[in-house]
């Protein structure tokens, strides 16, 4: 029996996106912090493989090929250029595809932004370079193709419409805040663009936190209902906690701590299940993670959803939610800490009294 | 050519340890939180070969059997009757062989406190408690043995006595902090106790964070200069920070947010750097970590330590220490975050301006 | 030689309002939590003349009748309906005269909303609320009116259209934040609608903290030069810091820590100077103090602000700026605090490491 | 009919003290920050005696004279010496002995540590300067002797011998916390020679906060205890909170906010409630304030103690305690509040997210 594919599997229930890539393999030690490139896929294949598996029995439906951001200019300008984009682009599809065999997902192939954009060379450079990201998904037949981290409506615009091309299934997701995307469109009208321009799927990704997010997709959502639109929302949001980047087009990356010293913002489990209740009942139904969302977290949002999913992640053989195995500590006080009603209660502290909750950003 | 033994690198540079097996894999998807059994070890070897895998090339010396606390009553009572402790803990120790084999590590066993201490059962049930535990590593031969996780000295003394029939190196920690040992023994008297019970290396792992335990192994070295006793110094902290269980005998067990919501309590890799440089300058020669202290972090111990060491970890091919590859990002605010100096000013915050920054512990 | 008037004091220089009276009364003894009436100046009046005084002596240019919110319905309804308005209105007129004349000071009249308006009792019943409000300002001869703690722009305007029979300076200010009016109307447009109504200074009092009447403030400057008009801009914001209530109608008032717990939030003199300076760059030019700002806050924008006023205050005897006289501590580590520059870096600590920053604000 | 002295009161009843005045008296404009010279009181009498009947009806039974630390010495050394350390001294003890008597207080003079002591002049020269602060206390015939802020049991052993001529009570109070004396005698044995030398009051002032303050009153009570001592215990805390100074022997002094950004610090009247219960279950018999305890906190004493005391505080008629008028408030919201409950249920946040909860304190 075939597997359901992404619109099919929306049109049942809401679906849960893997978590982040380089920069968990960055802590695990399999990936540069700075040029971000993957090709880790090639050199350290179990470790890469390992953490797709992580994704898969924390409950994702998709898993997302790991070659972010791979491209031959930008392998050579980090020094990686014993690497061609194209052998680690195929590595991780064929990866991918294996990992989501193992289970019950599909593979989602990503587009990025293009330096021709950046550079202004015009709508046709910008497509050719959309097209060479898409033919290796093409040829490895990814089930859905996903547009993400772009920082203009305009250029995904454009990349939407390349993808159209392939006949599958189109996410598209901006990196933007309540500012809107960098050419000063707002967030309502972001969301309309997307939508118009032919993504089944639209919403943000990446630079801002859960709060961030849920108000950037309460804007967006509204704005599309007005418009009598009706695509998904979806939202890949970060794993931590920065409230204080809200109003900076960068997000997080104009953090003093990013992105070596975040782990004080990273996000509970507790704070993930509260997040993506917020999320499905905006009416959210695509939810995933970006940098910072680790196997626990996407963990936390199956078994969040799982009533309206029907189905518990594989992972919940070892982990079910919310401490239920907890009355099995050795502990008595940990013991008396096996029920949701505690761990909604808690609230975290930083056990680092000489710092401060913020930080002042940087802007560029 | 033979590797080197535990005494023998002792002798000549600090040895690095490995970190957290338990917590860590139980984000991961491969443990139970409660029960905190290693049967992951039969049932996903590939995900905890992978952890192991990640310690090594972080620079870790020692690769200890992923089976703490595997007892057959330990299973039984915590739902896990279906492995025996004799299949984990023989899988454990060929896998811990296996990767120290991938890399120049050596192999540790670990044993435990054990029920017939705290039930009172008299001196020889406890050591034929012992004596079961040390047996698999007798048969699989491993490099030297650890006490860890201790709270009384008098049990960790019998403990040594029965790890002496080895004829291998013995190290002995205990989970203690200012408060000294839960019959009221001093930390100055504990150190002293497990030195002339015949451990070469004595000092503390687990409960407490770096500044805890700096301060306790502080006094253990004066107590032990003042006796005369020449033991290597050892410790092996959690990878959170929790200056306020300081006083309490079950340590960081007494926040609220334990297990399931320390996150925001993990240690940086700065925070890392700083607490190795400090505990190497205060005479400790074997430094790792127990719960939280995760594959970055062990490689930031390495990474300080590099000096004394002589060399670099091998994950330094793709993550050398403290963001040198940053300047080669796509982001300007990031590149010019790539020296050390940058990262030791840098005082992060939690993200969470609604959250103190300490929580009460709650003591039994 | 007569006194310089508001306006002819404002051509020259800014100009330096007083400070808290009702809450600070409260700490000292002499006013109700709750009610707010200020029956001392009757009860008590050496201690609420002295208050005044210390006013005078930190630099304040203007002394507001001490007779806030008193009209004989709320006397009543608060149970303190054996003082008349009338009684206590008149002692408040001759104490600020008196304590005006002892030093530069003029005397300023305040005028608050009405219950004809909450109740849409229409204009007429309106007007004459303000009329009898007025009555008492004009027979003691005040300096000029103030029209303060407004919620709505249409009421205010009513009240600056009373105000213009008395032929003396009007000054409005709403008690709004970025959200603008209670019916909805903007900074932008209450801004220009108080100028275009005849209010010879226009701006903002209490209910919210320094920066978001700085960001408030900004919004009135810019709206108010597109229109070319040119009213002085006037504030009189909070003593206490409370970011979190920004887009609150009721500012302050919505923190759980209201009205008895709001120590920590105290600013300090650092944080006044630091404001005083940014609200004159803005083009502030009358700079006082709400709820919380205390006779040191209101020396602080004197002494800030004493380049630009060409004097310092009287209090400059005793209490120079910025720790000017800590070179004659006993103490050698407060010794060294002489300076402007050691105090602008100072970043103080609440004490209180189990308490979070903010709190969560609760909306009516 | 005659006041009740100091030891009456006390076989009666808990006393309650006055609070802070130097500082205090900084804020409103009257004292220089650094000299902390008291010559306000010739010449802002007015001010000074508005503060001391802000005491009284707050519910303090103490009105020290405000004369601290003046001497012909310190006053000249502070370009104060145009007025005779005698000029202040008498007018202090007319004006406390003028408040004591509005009301149903009694004078309280405080001698302070000795030059002589300090530059080691010997035994007689350290009596002569104790026997010149007592003069004038005689002369104008104070109720009882504080020999306060005192950082050397042995000085203080001295200063109680000299005041024992007086056939008046005598409270002696350190300035010390958990560390002990600055000779390193330890705070039991402080508190048993203090009493041993004839002190009817033993207890500490300043420098430390309330939690520091009632650890260190609890082991000299067991102590005293212990050796059949049984002086009245006494203590007059600092009105900040800061934890972090605990084990510095200058206490807040080492706070980089120290003297003049410690607003986020100050205690809210809830903090005192529960210090003052706390004191007084542990045995404190004394209970008033040093630096930064206000009259809202002396009060906050006197209201707690009521049912101890038997009497409620003057203040009462404006200012019940915790809040009971506030349902006569005009804010729903804040008529809630009116309940002991309430507030002591509430956690009050610093309104600083970018500031740190504690500082690094700097020692000498």
């Amino acid at each position: 029996m075939p597997k359901k594919g992404l619109l099919e599997r929306l049109a049942e229930r809401p679906v849960v996106g893997d978590g982040s890539q380089c920069m968990t393999l960055e802590k695990r030690g399999y990936c540069r912090a700075g040029p971000w490139t993957p090709e880790a896929v090639l050199l350290y294949p179990d470790a890469v493989r390992q953490l797709l598996r992580e994704y898969l029995r924390a409950g994702a439906d998709v898993i997302q090929t790991p070659c972010f951001y791979s491209s031959d200019g930008k392998l050579e300008r980090t020094n990686a250029s014993s690497f061609t984009a194209e052998a680690i682009n195929e590595a991780a599809c064929k990866m991918a595809r294996e990992v989501a065999n193992e289970g019950d997902a599909i593979v989602c192939g990503s587009l990025s932004p293009v330096q021709a954009y950046v550079n202004s060379e015009g709508t046709e450079a910008t497509r050719k370079e959309f097209e060479r990201q898409l033919d290796v998904f093409l040829k490895y037949d990814v089930d859905f193709m996903l547009a993400e981290f772009f920082g203009h409506v305009e250029e995904i615009e454009l990349c939407i419409d390349v993808m159209k091309t392939a006949k599958k299934p189109i996410a598209a997701t901006l990196r933007i805040g309540p500012l809107g995307d960098k050419n000063g469109v707002s967030v309502e009208e972001c969301a309309i663009r997307m939508a118009k321009a032919g993504a089944d799927l639209v919403g943000i990704n990446c630079l801002y936190d859960f709060d961030t997010c849920l108000k950037t997709l309460k804007r967006m959502k509204t704005a599309l209902d007005k418009e009598g639109l009706k695509p998904y929302l979806m939202c890949q949001p970060l794993g931590w906690r920065c409230p204080e980047v809200e109003n900076e087009f960068d997000g997080y990356l104009t953090l003093p701590e990013a992105p070596l010293c975040l782990e004080p913002r990273t996000a509970t489990r507790v704070e993930v299940h509260k997040f993506a209740r917020a999320a499905y009942e905006l009416g959210t139904r695509y939810i995933g993670g970006c940098c910072g969302m680790e196997p626990h977290h996407i963990r936390a949002i199956a078994q969040e959803l799982a009533p309206e999913r029907k189905k518990n992640p594989p992972v919940n053989d070892m982990c079910p939610p919310l401490g239920e195995m907890l009355n099995l500590s050795a502990f008595s006080q940990i013991q008396e800490k096996s029920s949701k009603d505690y761990w909604y209660s808690v609230v975290p502290g930083s056990g680092r009294p000489f710092n401060p909750a913020l930080s002042k950003p940087v802007s560029n």
